[in-house]
């Protein structure tokens, strides 16, 4: 058999034990019982330990070199697919296996004090945990030993591969600069929504079949994939052919689920829409995290808060509520589902107020990393720049710094993506109105599939054989651009609280 | 490492493949989307041949033959399970792999045509295969060996082991001497039950909720298991902690969800039960269809088909059913659920009529394996039989001798389990009335503790380290005896039906 043969085989086979941990996370988070969870931790073990061992093993890493010798005669699904294998044997043979072994014990050790120390608002708790894990991830980052300019950049590396900490500087002082400003204008208006109405009793049941509605209306595929209940919502790609996407229900809040729902749509929409001829390499899934959050915000708030959408959909969610939107004007429930208004919880904030919330994040964990900022001063710093970003300050560091459980498992460099899928969201739009500047009529008939045909031709197709960088360059001729976003919330926000 | 260290290693994993492979197909049969279907055959491919490859491994022949000579210093479970491990072993590496190929792909080629003849009635469409499977089926006989006397008894060894034929042939002749003429007795009988009340709309989501709150009320353990909706319902146990049952829903026959969601929360009851020292080992499963057949069958027959059992839940069906009995007496509803009355269709048949379509197909399969009867006088003598045992004739061999899948895929040996699971029932059921005689008034009591504690000390905590022959006799004292089941018939069906 030909190297590129046997290759193609251990990567089917990590891809077919990786599908089955997939099936397995989605059990234990949508109604597995409660008292397998020991058993079913054995067997994501034995399976994890099978895609590591085959991800790490000499015959990996020979076929890797042969193949690496001959890479003008690879197709280019291999030829793209090694360099991601050899990233993952790399990443995992890099790091002492009994170091490895410590870090992991204190993620899981870290999370469950999190959860402690987040209930007592109790950061001094949690700070030693912190502070341990933080020098794991230096050591690990020398362990890499890639020259990337700056510490942080290998962590991005992890989930936005290709961007540095330069670009991300740049961009996020950009927005912030623009941000802070509309923010407190928006704050001072006098011209505020009336929010009443949203919060009248919404039986699960009906938010349940509207969201499967909306489902069907942005064009989820159900032959290929299904809806169900969780208390943490996601979507999940267990291959472009079973897609799952998860929704909580708030019988009080029904934007909990619609928006919720739209979001992971959107997630869903990639996974679905990625070529299926990836499947089994590991090029089938999104190509980062920044890319992926572009898409379920793109559909989130591009298409799910658009009054465009909502002059098409407002029937239909009044057909499925209790009557309680039946004298509220469809401007005043547009108005209201787009309040934006400073909070101090990340996943509760609008899209106006949330770049500022990640942006804060990032500053902290990038000088946490290069060490220009202690982790007991970090309680300070980040109520400082609560106040100064969104003009609230935490009472304490539950609702403060405390809040997200990011850090609790080490997970330094992810925040930026959430931000930089807003400005990727808005990029990739304003591109698309370039060329179809009827944007809101499409949405405004339904027609979503000019839309969908967009982002699959230019964004989903590709799975991880495409770049983040070279997805924006291809499709929008530069690179990382705030001002569409900065131009998107400038004149949304303006007009909705006549600034 | 101790040989036995290492082995108990290997089992491990192969059970851990093993419950991803089982979730993997409950996913599959309760709503996982269509187009992931092929998929997910590779990925149950993957991990099924690396459980093939566990079980045929050189080095589970040596651990095997190593600890084989040192069973007196082995622990009982390791004593026992290599017992199952050695079996495996010469089972799956007897057979030359070129052969075992072709078998499955014919197997899976028949199931396909025998769906295409059952539908179109046509036998002979179905025939050419049929033979060919059994051809298939007695080479593997050859193969494995075994001088059991008989060789059908080397097929009843995979779902009954320790069962032969000799027994089989006595225990069914009484079983049917006994039977044909009450069934008979019964279908003359002027006295008939009222079944009119039954078929009345009984909504979905009322059937859910009774179904579940029966499976509460037996004692199915909801932390420990969950309840889903399929098209063909079965229970699955991943392990004790994570045991599934799945139901369907007629809306105008609440029958087939009731009392389905017992005989699955019989089996439900056992795999929870089974000791959970057993995890990991080959141990941790039901001894045989049969004994699991008996554990379904007696929640379903002894206790939901109990006059004590309505009495006690007549309410609760009430309740949940939309006025449909507020008019039927409690006597007249007990008739009519307890209906007798030959039928052409084994899974619709009543718990009076249902060994005899069961015993009809254990004399065909003997005689075709045995080779004293062709594929080709199947459908005639079919016929013929049920007319001798049921006095009904079927008008075309889709509701004849088409109407079961078993011998599509080559299932032989399988069918007199279901009736052997009956048999077993009741001579538990028997034995445990012994010491309490009280069986009755526990039930109209709800007090069904006593009941699964005896099940569960002597059949459940066991799993596949006792075999059904020793489980009988240290229960009942006997073998196997079809007087219980037989007298059981005769009381209960002589008195509905005043015969």
């Amino acid at each position: 058999m030909k190297a590129e043969e046997k290759y193609l085989g251990l990567v089917q086979k990590q891809n077919h034990y990786n599908q089955a941990l997939s099936l397995l996370a989605w059990d234990a988070r949508t109604g597995a019982p409660k008292k397998g969870a020991a058993q079913r931790s054995e067997v994501i073990g034995t399976l994890s330990s099978d895609v590591f061992a085959l991800s790490t093993s000499n015959e990996m890493n020979e076929l890797l070199s042969e193949l690496e010798n001959e890479k003008d005669s690879l197709s280019e699904i291999t030829a793209k697919s090694i360099e991601e294998s050899r990233k993952d044997y790399d990443r995992n043979t890099k790091i002492p296996a009994e170091e490895f072994k410590e870090y992991v014990t204190l993620q899981s050790q870290t999370e469950t004090l999190w959860e402690d120390a987040k209930d007592q608002s109790d950061f001094d708790m949690f700070r030693p945990n912190l502070e341990k894990l933080i020098e794991f991830k230096k050591r690990f980052i020398g362990y890499y030993g890639e020259d990337t300019g700056h510490v942080y950049n290998t962590l991005l590396d992890d989930y936005e591969p290709g961007v540095f900490v330069d670009t991300i500087d740049e961009v996020f002082a950009e927005l912030r600069n623009n941000l802070v400003p509309l923010v407190q204008a928006v704050t001072e208006s006098s011209h505020q929504p009336k929010m009443d109405s949203l919060f009248a009793h919404f039986p699960k049941a009906n938010q349940q079949a509207l969201s499967k509605d909306i489902l069907k209306e942005i064009g989820f595929d159900f032959s290929a994939g299904r809806m169900d209940e969780t208390v943490h919502p996601f979507a999940m790609g267990i291959n472009p052919y079973d897609v799952r996407v998860t929704t909580k229900y708030n019988e009080s809040d029904f934007r909990v689920s619609l928006f919720g729902t739209i979001h992971e749509g959107g997630h869903a929409l990639y996974e679905q829409n990625i070529s299926p001829e990836l499947m089994g390499t590991p090029l089938c899934g999104g190509t980062s995290m920044g890319i992926h959050e572009s898409q379920s915000l793109f559909w989130e708030k591009f298409v799910g808060q658009n009054m465009a959408f909502w002059e098409r959909n407002y029937p239909l969610l009044k057909k499925h509520a209790n009557g309680q939107f039946d004298h509220v004007s469809l401007e005043d429930f547009y108005f209201a589902v787009n309040q934006a208004k400073p909070s101090l919880i990340r996943i509760e904030a609008d899209e106006l107020t949330y770049c500022l919330h990640i942006i804060l994040r990032y500053e902290l964990e990038k000088a946490l990393i290069e060490g220009s900022l202690a982790a007991k001063d970090l309680p300070h710093v980040w109520n400082e720049k609560m106040v100064e970003y969104l003009g609230v300050k935490p009472s304490n560091d539950g609702e403060g710094v405390l809040q997200d459980v990011h850090w609790s498992f080490g997970s330094f460099g992810y925040f930026p993506s959430y931000a930089l899928g807003y400005i990727y969201a808005a990029q990739l739009k304003e591109s698309f109105t370039k060329t179809n500047p009827n944007f809101d009529d499409l949405i405004r008939q339904g027609d979503y599939a000019p839309i969908r045909q967009y982002m699959t031709e230019n964004v989903h197709q590709f799975g991880r054989g495409k770049k983040p960088a070279d997805i924006l360059k291809d499709t929008t001729g530069s690179g990382i651009d705030a001002k569409p976003l900065i131009h998107y919330l400038k004149d949304k926000y303006t007009t909705l609280y006549k600034l």
